[in-house]
């Protein structure tokens, strides 16, 4: 029995034995073979293996995720039906006498070396894809078994270097019960995917991989961080015992889901969640969320080979709206650079991404984007309460002209009859530290904030949140953070605005006393932390927490509150 | 007569002909030889012409740049005698009746691909240098003229898409009078080389080597930004004009080499130097600088392949403190990481170099590299007035351990007999978000503060002031800045602790009226700026500068700032 220490990324707990999710060694060296027909043989049904895999997991991709990210599967099929890919194998294989993976191996790399070397992202791309493809290939024909996530049938717990958001998206939630990695923390994309799937899930482990052996059996503990390999029976049956005690919890937080979020003293909050697609409000709408406070549009741009067209937009804000019946809604409007390319947009390479030209910059740029975007927008108002917010505001002449955008295509669509509401609130994400520190002049022109934490976090301390180096700077508590927080806050009340929260911040157990406290109105999370956000909620006076205000920001380091956040508030 | 407007990057004005700096096309195909010998011949005088250039540039470099810059050019000399590069040439000549500049290019390419390919920077640096060398002897054989900038032998104006800090360490002063650039800022590296070398220089141009030919007349008015592009006689007298104006204010300002900055009424701040390298000091003297505000250490470990000694540091230190004889020194400690790479540390590539692994960061995790810096500036502060700064705080917990440290070294040092002074001042950069906000906090345990409004901005406004796409965020007079300022500024005379400025705008005209207002103690500047920055002081008045405070930090926009400066304070 031995013990790992990680970061609780998803709650709940998995019981299991390990599967390896890893890459394994695919080397082919070149021999002779005296049949080429039949190595011709060989070569096609490794191919027709590798289809059928393929189909299999696009028809699980298309089931479980929607028809976006299945298309990558059907990109991978024709890939593998390519003339232009196979005859060059064959010739290979029957003018060489070359082993098929040999053969294989070298078609592919010549083309992937010709596709990566054009300054073009959608080649860079397809080179990927050929890459892909040929590792499956390869491994049939040497006959190493490469890692099917979605094929997995059995109960296991996934352990895995680091799973990237496609791994994530093939985990079959009926038999994959949890996972652990390495690497990442709390805000990378394993862990809010495993938040949305509601799959327990340690990460950071450090030495998951070098520890587990598959088969081994291990206790993947999301509620606090631990995972145990090899454990013995009493510890199985604590934890059995655990699982049973968070399951009843998750049972009686579900008796929340109709109740409004008021605190002791009988102050409402509004604790809304964060989506990223229109199926996602199934779950808001399970959890009790009372409004989505921060819809990611940035998917429906993703994972395609160009823009959506405003009718494919409409209809994606439309669902949102009507699904949430009434209840509001805060979209934001495209956020896309930093970490998120899109291919087809061919922006060039960046020496910082998460510094440069992304979201509100890209989209006062590049206008018929943003204006199709906003028209998609302002056509489904009517639909539902919409609330429209621009991402990475660092100026106020950035939100005037964002909002002068807005609302020209606004009178446009009226001066030709389109029906608009007329109750759109138009706010901003606060995440850029000039922002905060101005709220005062912004608070005047907005109608409401939302501070993205994540970001806000990452440049107020320089530091970037996915580079493990410096993750101890990653300090949601640091009394700087609060402290701008604090003004952001201040300045809106004093105009009578609102302040929500949209980065993870807003849905964990330390921060919630805090924010409660310094008077934030709306609360947006994965919709999975409403109801224990509603449990603690209830229980929390926010004039106490009001009263610990000043000394909280006049502490000197992020332990110092995480501390007195405890003791005071009674947080594990 | 055609005008372009660029970022005036250093003052003064050049007037001269055109001498574009370009990479010139060095396209080699593949013939066939009769003559393999004669063949041979002309390749080995090709490799001589190529190094008697290259030793004509090193001495240029060791005499006008020092020991570090002409190793460079050292060891490009050792690759072209080295037979492994120079056999595989000639036996391709010879075995396969190859052109030379053919096997030359294909030799080349081979050890290139094979050293890039390595994971190892060193190794990748060496594949720079065959790059390099391969360029200059192909040039040779193809008869095509490499740029030399340091072969340049009348007065020009160099044109160029931009330079490398080494294209400009080749410059020569007597003949290069000025140069203009199509990228680049006023912060870019070769703005800022320029400054100090004293050229005229205008950057961001976008279209200079577009609209300029080699051999054109053109005017470089490094005051206003402007490029004329064969200019009119009456243009040129009129610029011959100007020219001897700025060169009369010059002499005016050197008067006040010795004087005292004490503005109109009274009050005395300081005017302080940043600096690279101890040959700098030079400079600081001339142009009156009362202290060196900032002494990047970063140059001692750059362009060399392993770090440097403790005594090659504390050589350094003590030539530093020693010809600033008894006025103030602060040393910045060791921030590298970032844009700054040092290839034989091998640190891992990272995604966003400006939210990294750099500076303090990297010296609390790498302490040996700290440890020796810290003990080679504790010897040497028996020769002068030290003070020592740590860069990129971003908490308290950083500042507590590298003091932690310092102090450690001291006692160690000290406990074997070493002298090392008593009255070291040890401070902070402010240059991050979390540091300006938490400045009451850290002001009750530094002896100072300097700011540094490169990185604060950039952190600020959450744009990477390297990218063309956003510097228009680049905005040192937001108002959020100004606000952070007034929190530091304000902070640390609570606690009775000095500030100074060490950033760009610590010199600029715009701003010197704000900080003198707002309190600040010290000004940091390229050398060349004090003596104008010293003009302008004496002629302002500090308490009325302060009178507009409040108004300037309620201001909603950059411009809005700027207006009220240019006109309140007759700035041009």
């Amino acid at each position: 029995m031995l013990e790992l220490k990680g970061i609780g990324a998803s709650a709940g707990i998995a019981i299991a034995r390990a599967y390896r999710l890893e890459e394994p060694e695919l080397t082919v060296s070149k021999t002779t073979v005296a049949d080429q027909d039949a190595e011709i043989r060989r070569f096609e049904e490794a191919i027709q293996k590798s289809k059928s895999e393929l189909e299999k997991i696009k028809d699980h991709a298309l089931k479980e995720l929607g028809k976006d990210k299945a298309e990558i599967f059907a990109a991978h099929l024709l890939v593998l039906s390519d003339p232009e890919l196979l005859n060059p194998v064959k010739d290979k294989i029957s003018s060489e006498a070359s082993n098929a993976d040999f053969a294989m191996k070298e078609t592919a790399d010549m083309f992937v070396s010709m596709f990566e070397s054009m300054d073009n992202e959608y080649m860079k791309e397809r080179a990927a894809d050929i890459r892909d493809v040929t590792k499956r290939v390869i491994a049939h024909l040497i006959g190493v078994e490469l890692p099917s996530p979605s094929l997995i049938s059995e109960e296991v717990v996934i352990v895995a270097e680091d799973l990237t958001p496609s791994d994530t998206a093939q985990l079959n939630r009926q038999y994959v019960l949890g996972f652990t990695t390495d690497i990442g923390g709390r805000t990378s994309h394993s862990a809010i995917m495993a938040r949305s799937m509601e799959i327990p899930a340690v990460v950071g482990t450090k030495e998951a991989t070098a520890k587990i052996e598959n088969g081994t059996m291990v206790i993947v503990d999301g509620l606090s961080g631990d995972v145990i390999i090899d454990p013995s029976a009493e510890t199985i049956a604590a934890y059995e015992e655990k699982k049973k005690k968070h399951e009843a919890q998750k049972a009686e937080w579900a008796k929340l889901v109709n109740e409004p979020t008021v605190s002791k003293d009988g102050q409402h909050v509004e604790l809304a969640a964060n989506i990223g697609t229109p199926k996602d409000v199934k779950g808001v709408i399970e959890n009790g969320g009372e409004a989505v406070g921060l819809y990611r549009t940035e998917f429906l741009y993703m994972g395609r080979d160009q823009l959506p067209t405003e009718d494919e937009q409409f209809e994606a804000y439309k669902a949102v709206l009507t699904n949430m019946e009434g209840k509001p809604v805060v979209v934001r409007t495209l956020d896309i650079g930093g970490d998120k390319e899109l291919p087809y947009l061919h922006l060039p390479k960046e020496m910082n991404p998460f510094l440069g030209f992304r979201a509100i910059r890209l989209c006062l740029e590049e206008q018929d984007i943003f204006r199709t975007q906003l028209r998609a927008l302002l056509r489904a108002s009517v639909h539902g309460n919409l609330r429209i917010m621009f991402p990475m505001i660092a100026t106020l002449d950035e939100f005037r002209q964002a909002k002068a955008v807005l609302l020209e295509e606004k009178a446009a669509l009226q001066s030709k009859g389109t029906e608009v509401s007329e109750n759109i609130e138009i706010g901003i994400m606060v995440e850029i530290p000039s922002t905060a520190v101005m709220a005062d002049v912004f608070a005047k022109e907005v109608d409401f904030f939302s501070i993205g934490t994540n970001d806000l976090v990452q440049y107020t301390m320089a530091a970037d949140r996915m580079n493990e180096r410096v993750s101890y700077l990653y300090q949601p508590y640091n009394p700087a953070i609060l402290r701008l927080i604090t003004l952001v806050i201040e300045a809106a009340h004093k105009e009578g605005k609102w302040v929500g929260m949209c980065g993870e911040m807003a849905g964990d157990p330390i921060a919630i006393p805090i924010l409660l406290g310094l008077g934030l109105d709306e609360f947006s999370m994965s919709a999975t932390s409403i109801l224990p956000a509603r449990t603690q909620i209830l229980n929390l006076s926010k004039e106490e927490a009001a009263s610990h205000k000043e000394q909280i920001l006049g502490m000197q380091t992020t332990q110092e509150v995480i501390d007195f956040v405890k003791k005071t508030f009674n947080v594990k």
